[in-house]
């Protein structure tokens, strides 16, 4: 298999080591940058470098635009003028419909590997950074059904699982659940300094506000263009938010508990579906144990865990103001797994409630 | 010293607990579930049951009101109807604008101990449930001093960093950081319920939406009462965020990429700030770990670093759609903590970045 990548940075660099190690395949690569190029050579992502695009989806039988959002569609446009009638060429990019243009040859599939977007930059690349993650595909009505098979093929051999998806309904999904609460976390933090005044001393005041705010501030090399090249949906969901935002105003005012608790409940109900809907094993529990916040505790807990075969789903460390105490939630697939992990987690000493 | 506990569960009955053990204190306890009261004898969280709160605070010299906050209000008029001239009265209450009627009596300082929110019952009371926590007081002009003086000295007996801030500006704070992020929370888990449409499969996003939505549909019982007894703030505090929504809204649609880096940025530094405002040794630095997702890694993490000395101020584990694989962010305070993290994770073969 004839492969090339264009971009050859943490993305396009692993797919170039999957591809070459777990696909066969010969890979040719391509960067703006002449260094970038030089390491991926080096590190075994790419067979060749090539000196321009043109050069590097001849005879290709699959092209990866790896570019960053803002150059996406030009790279995927001289993709496709350059590559042959026979070549499935696709990207990896956030956002989905700003390549719509693309869709309509019918060699094009849109694509997002719902991976690597922590870090950056080839040294970074491994050949299993794809291994279990969904990799969506957004195919157009005119899409060769022979290169699209070929697309999924070649995706499975990378170890990720493809998905097809409207690409309308994959940017709305980012918007909802990357996007926004970026944004959200970005207007918290600015909101956060206001409000403390002159004090600039933020309590310790539990997780919920560390949390959500976590990816305020995220590399703005990288946010400003997914935010741009997403807008028009992420103004939609954001429009969706202030309308939530005036209703559970109005029903605060009303001073009626009985619908605060109602609107409470139905946030439960959401995130349980969620939960349950995104996570293999079973409904997910949390276990939240009160803990001293000295080095080891963590280990000593997952130790316990991990030695009994319980695999933790997702962890939150809230430590105390001055890092002496905190509380851990742990959340656990499924009733035995849990069950099992309080018992263990009590036996080392810890107060352990689950949530 | 002559203690009375009005509410006897977690943050009572560790009350009870510290004040007997570390402040040599006799203490009385209510509470009005008579098995509660039992069971606080029974766990030496209190010396003595009494019926009523009049027989409670007879004679005492420090009362504490730790009833839930939809019954704060009248407890605390109790206390001080039956308390002596000489007795200090104070609450652990979430919002403390509500106790103003209270604060026009001199023997009233209003109390909120910054710990306990994540679990709840007598059962998980404990002596240490304080320790280095911040303990907001807020007394009025007319406070008396030794009453105060009397009441902050017994917090430091507990292990509390007790700290006076405005009634108001204490309500505000909590309202952004932490009754706001509780609503959003809520709202996003619901808008990304409808935006998932027949699918309702999660896409696996990385941590945002995550970290964001934890606390969604927190406990009713508790958090009903929270929000309306906040409810003013909290409505200010829905407006200010939906004025900033508005903004973004308005730069998202003008596409200019250089207002969006800029917006982008304020938020970095606002983040920056408020790490180094609230963590204790130095600015915070994230280190980013690519791990397999199985039992035991954080432990081993975990481990090297705890073995090292290196203390981990928070984390957060991103696992993949099936979870195989995942993403550990990493909290450490300082550069030279950092670094040497850096240099131990990269030991154990982990590869790993600083964000």
């Amino acid at each position: 298999l004839r492969i090339a990548v264009l971009g050859v940075g943490l993305i396009g660099g692993s797919i170039g080591l999957a591809a070459r190690r777990r696909a066969d395949a010969h890979v040719r690569g391509y960067d703006p940058a002449a260094p970038v190029l030089e390491e991926a050579l080096a590190r075994g992502a790419i067979d060749a470098a090539a000196p321009d695009i043109a050069a590097a989806v001849r005879d290709a039988e699959v092209v990866f635009a790896a570019a960053p959002v803002g150059a996406l569609a030009e790279v995927v446009r001289d993709a496709l003028a350059h590559a042959g009638p026979a070549c499935v060429v696709s990207d990896v990019g956030s956002t989905k419909r700003l390549l719509a243009e693309a869709g309509a040859d019918e060699r094009f599939v849109g694509g997002h590997p719902l991976a690597g977007a922590e870090t950056a930059g080839v040294r970074h690349a491994r050949e299993d950074l794809f291994d279990g993650a969904v990799w969506y595909l957004t195919p157009a009505r005119g899409t060769a059904g022979v290169l699209y098979e070929r697309l999924h093929g070649l995706l499975r051999r990378l170890g990720a699982q493809p998905a097809a998806i409207d690409a309308s309904l994959h940017d709305r999904l980012m918007a909802t659940v990357s996007h926004l609460p970026h944004v959200l976390a970005n207007l918290l933090v600015t909101q956060a300094l206001g409000a403390l005044g002159e004090e600039r001393r933020l309590p310790a005041v539990g997780p919920s506000f560390r949390d959500a705010t976590r990816v305020a501030g995220a590399p703005s090399a990288i946010w400003t263009d997914i935010y741009l090249s997403n807008r028009d949906v992420l103004i939609t969901t954001i429009d969706e938010l202030s309308r939530g935002l005036a209703d559970v105003r109005a029903t605060l005012a009303s001073g009626d508990a009985a619908a605060v608790s109602a609107w409470n409940e139905r946030a439960r109900a959401a995130r349980e579906s969620l939960l349950g809907a995104a996570l293999v094993g079973g409904p997910v529990q949390e276990l939240r144990v009160s803990v001293p916040n000295r080095p080891g505790v963590i280990a000593e807990i997952a130790l316990a865990l991990g030695r009994a075969g319980v695999n933790i789903v997702d962890l939150a460390l809230s430590p105390s103001q001055d890092n002496r105490q905190g509380v851990v939630s742990l959340w656990v697939g499924g009733d035995e797994a849990s069950a099992r992990a309080e018992e263990l987690i009590a036996a080392l000493g810890f107060p352990v409630v689950r949530a």
